[in-house]
Formats: C-alpha cells, structure tokens, sequence
C-alpha cells in the first residue's frame, strides 16, 4: 500500500459530510454482512483517523491487525466463542485491536514535555494495565466512529479466547487483545430491533 | 428540562451535518476557555447520542455527573491535579465520568435474551472491573465525538485525587470515576501545536 494512496482516502473522509445518525444514533452492530470487499487502504484509513483521539498523555496504547489472509483467519476462528465463529467467518476483514502494556515505551516520542515514561513505568503493574485499558478503550471507540465515518459496518466482540489470541497473534509482545472488530458492509435486512439504552435519569445528574 | 427539548436538540443534531475534521483529524484538547456558557439541555444532548455506542452485552458501564453548580465546582477543585485545577474552574461545564461496578444489575432489561446478570456477577471481581472500565472507555470515546458533533470541545482529564472524588460525589454508590471531562468552546488562539501520533507501521499490520 502506497502512503499516498492513504493520505488522499483520508482527506476525502475528512471533507465529506457525516450525520450523528450514520455515526450514533442510527449505526448499529452488524452480524451478517453483504458480498462486497473492503480493502486494505479503507481498513488503513480507520486508524488514521482514530489515531486523534485524545488519550492520557497522548500515550496511545491501542495495537492492531487487520486479520485479511485466509491462513489468519483460519487460526483465529476456533479461538472465537461458538457463537461468534459464523459472522467472524463471514466478515469481509476483522481487526484485532489490543492494549500494549508497555505503552509508555513511546512516551519520550509522544509527550516529550515531561518525564512520562518514568511517571507512568514506575507505577504498580496493574495500574499501568489499568491505564491502558481505558485509554485503549477509548481508542476503541474512536475506532468504531472512524470505520462508521468511512461508511463501513463494525461487528466489536468480547466473546473469544483472549489469551489463546493472544499467544497466536502477538507472541512475545506486551499486547492484550480486548476487542475482536468484523469489518464490512452489514446487511440491514438481518438487523434485529436495537436494544434499550438507559435513560439520563438512570445514568446521570446535574449537580 | 423537558424531555421534549433534548428530543427536539438530539433530532437536530442527527440531521445536521459534520465532518471528520471537526470529530477526529483537526479536534483538539481545550484548556482555555472562552466565556460563552453551556446549557444543561445542551450537556444532556451529548447523552443522548453517546449512549448509542456499542458495548458488550449492551452493558453500558458509564455513569456521569455534569457539575454545573458553584458549591459543587468548588468541592472538585482541590481534588484535581494542581496542574489541571485553573483550567477546570475556568470551564463553562465539567462532566465527571466513571464507570459502575455493579452495571451488571441493568442487564436483565439491557440483555434480556440470556441470563446475562448472572453471566457477569459471578465472574471475578476484578474481571468485573476490567470489563466495565474498557466499555466505560468505549462510551468516554463516544462521549467525546458526541460532544464535538454538537459543536462543543472537551478537556479530558486523568489527573486528580480518585479516591476523594468518589467519595465526595458518588457517596455509596460503587462508582469509580476514570475521567474528569472539562466541556465548553475553547478558544482556538490558546492551542499549542498537537503532539504527534504513531504512525500505522508502529501500532498495526494487516496479516
């Protein structure tokens, strides 16, 4: 893939207009997805713009794979959970989208204005974990607008083997996989009724 | 409020139109302010089209206060970093933002197709906690989109005393609050330039 190629893709989502309902308020998870391909130019495009999102400290601690080879997709499908291995199958691309919990590794390069690495390395283990899950979760979530924004379709799932994946997708690196992303164009002929939301009144206050 | 005005805001806003600059590519973190307030109706909006985001087992974790009063912006204060406190005394609104440890008691109406509630109570508390803050930092991610498609900025913040914002605004309540978001229009003449991002090559492959 020519840099270039991906550059022009990114100006074009960047000046092409969006509305809440295609990227919230009407987008829904899909599971059964129509024969059309996405490249890996389009799957490239979701990071380049996700990568904005504000994280704490700019430490960006999201890792991925776009899982695009049959040989691949293969070795992850029996580490799905049962009722995930069809649509993950079926999915045009899926991503694996991971934290690395030596994040702060690229905090000299990320947020040169302060000591970082050592602020954030000599923290106890399970809050550098912690740190890294939610702000990979909030990548995540950028993630999900970014694709809707490119008007593609996200199947995000929970329900696989986390560290089975992660033995046969990252190996030695510090990397563990949170969310098992399919990628495509949903079929909105196979959408169930969207479930509830909770009220502001059960969630929220003004105070 | 009535609920018939943030319907009315939350239709508005899914009909008009955005791009990805303002979302994501040229979205920046705000620390200075300008003096144009921010209305309740306008807070709760946010709300309402961040709550469609995806989580797993549709279980959204996300708890959130909007501190909008005088008494209760004071009592924050001294919580926060001294770093971040000017900044959040000068925003026109704050949100806090955490996650509930106990959201496994929505899913009976959230999830009803299985016995969810039971799925989740009965794992480990600490995997409880690691599944609710990544899906409380999907909806932080959804939260912040959604604020900037309503024209607003954000000023997340990970900086402050935890522990002693917990108990001084959600009490009893197993509520940990994992964000401090300050919300306003910032002023666009205050900015640094943006730290820079990893480049695909760094973060991701397609295999």
């Amino acid at each position: 893939m020519s840099s270039v190629s991906v550059a022009a893709s990114t100006v074009a989502a960047s000046t092409q207009t969006l509305t809440t309902a295609q990227l919230l308020t009407e987008a829904r998870t899909h599971n059964v997805w129509l024969p059309r391909p996405v490249s890996n130019e389009q799957l490239q495009a979701i990071y380049e713009l996700a990568k904005f999102g504000p994280t704490a400290l700019n430490g960006c601690p999201l890792r991925l794979q776009f899982v695009v080879s049959a040989e691949k997709r293969a070795q992850l499908l029996p580490l799905m959970m049962e009722g995930n291995r069809a649509k993950t199958a079926a999915a045009p691309a899926v991503a694996l989208l991971g934290m690395d919990l030596h994040y702060f590794e690229q905090l000299p390069k990320l947020f040169p204005y302060i000591d970082a690495r050592s602020m954030v390395a000599n923290m106890p283990a399970e809050r550098i974990e912690a740190q890294a899950r939610l702000n990979a979760g909030l990548q995540i979530g950028y993630f999900i607008i970014a694709a809707r924004s490119l008007g593609l379709d996200c199947g995000p799932m929970g329900g696989f083997d986390a560290a089975a994946v992660d033995a046969a997708f990252w190996g030695d690196r510090p990397v563990r996989t949170l969310v098992v992303c399919n990628l495509g164009y949903g079929d909105p002929a196979a959408l169930h009724p969207r479930g509830p939301r909770l009220a502001f009144e059960d969630v929220g206050a003004f105070v």
